[in-house]
């Protein structure tokens, strides 16, 4: 099983590829066949592929993520709350999201999932 | 499906069974097939007599929730993040916890799932 510290590694490897803009960095988290459905509700996408294309557009925007509070870690599970900065229509907002991450054996996420919506985009503070 | 006033009010309701110390004020947020794994890897609650028993025993150690940051709403999703202080061992601790609840079609919490660890026991700041 992965451990705790495999688990915070990724998340904080999750982010550095935010921050470097750099989808491929995200993709390595992944195992080949992970499914990603973010936000919860939404079609997920499946493998290195899709996954791939997903990070591709979510870094053109520009989206860098703000952790508030630890990494909490269950089991072969790890969820952090974040929060997005950003600029809509000439004013200073931030997203509110929660992500829940579930490893396999080697330490790879298998299913990512993304918790957040309109009600989470507010003024930033 | 349930609202995001709906889900937020759940929340707050949960949150306020903890204030209160009425297991009741919990179990009647759940359906009554509703599923609990608290923390995530443990064996699920079933149920709301296995689900009242779990509150009754979590209440009794007088633990209280404090909401870190905003509700986060996706589709039937609602994921928020929170910590509970506790004096452990002659020390101020806090354990920092992520819960998700999944609301049925009526607004009640068909599954909830609660992530934390060793880990996430640390000293109060």
């Amino acid at each position: 099983m992965a451990t705790p510290e495999q688990m915070i590694a990724a998340v904080h490897a999750y982010i550095a590829a935010f921050d470097k803009g750099d989808p491929e960095l995200a993709v390595e988290i992944f195992s080949s066949d992970a499914v990603v459905e973010d936000p919860v509700g939404t079609p997920p996408k499946r493998g290195h592929d899709a996954i791939r294309e997903f990070y591709q557009m979510s870094m053109a925007t520009g989206a860098k993520l703000v952790l508030d509070g630890p990494v909490r870690v269950a089991a072969d599970h790890a969820a952090f709350a974040f929060h997005v900065p950003l600029h809509f229509e000439g004013q200073d907002m931030e997203i509110h999201v929660i992500d829940t991450f579930a490893f396999d054996a080697d330490g790879k996420v298998r299913e990512m999932r993304a918790f957040f919506g309109a009600s989470n985009m507010i003024a930033a503070t």
